[in-house]
């Protein structure tokens, strides 16, 4: 398909990293899950992505229809960056990741609430 | 802790990211669950990983302690990578990874033996 990257093979685990395999993609999406939807709320994470990679991350996203760009607010002009059904379908990518985190990584925890 | 990168945030996600956020580390952890154990192993796998980042990254879990060298057969002289319980319980992430790409990118297939 014309500007999509191939698949490196069938295997669905390597065809999902090939759309969330790095550190910071699965970080927007946490993200996501907790309400953020402008710049501003992703670069206000501890982790400080740099804009250019958010950038980046986020377009890439949108073009794999795992978020997408709607007005933040009824019938208003600015727009933020929604999960959509198939950004919603990772979390349990997520939860796994952090459950793992919690009972490998000494330190790790969730600050915010439970999702 | 020397010789260990320190952590972006406390996040348990972000920290797991840390350590397995590429494109390559969970489809070695996936080989290792099929029983790979030795560079013609992983190397042998559809996604033709390179050997300088195989190598690289076989440290780097070593180092985690997710796989461990020890000899491939009792009191041989070669040694291979096995998962180690740490690694193990990765299994998790792979399976979530293995779902969401079954339902969500079309062609993807699992070859093996369903673990």
């Amino acid at each position: 398909m014309p500007g999509r990257p191939s698949k490196r093979s069938l295997c669905p685990v390597a065809c999902t990293l090939d759309l969330i395999g790095d550190k910071w993609t699965l970080l927007i999406l946490r993200d996501a899950f907790f309400g953020a939807h402008r710049y501003r709320d992703f670069t206000g994470s501890p982790e400080g992505i740099p804009t250019n990679i958010l950038a980046d991350r986020l377009e890439k996203l949108v073009a794999a229809e795992m978020l997408e760009r709607r007005p933040l607010a009824e019938g208003g002009a600015r727009e933020g960056y929604f999960l959509t059904d198939k950004g919603r379908s990772l979390l349990p990518v997520l939860r796994a990741m952090k459950e793992w985190g919690l009972q490998n990584i000494p330190g790790t925890r969730v600050p915010k609430t439970d999702k």
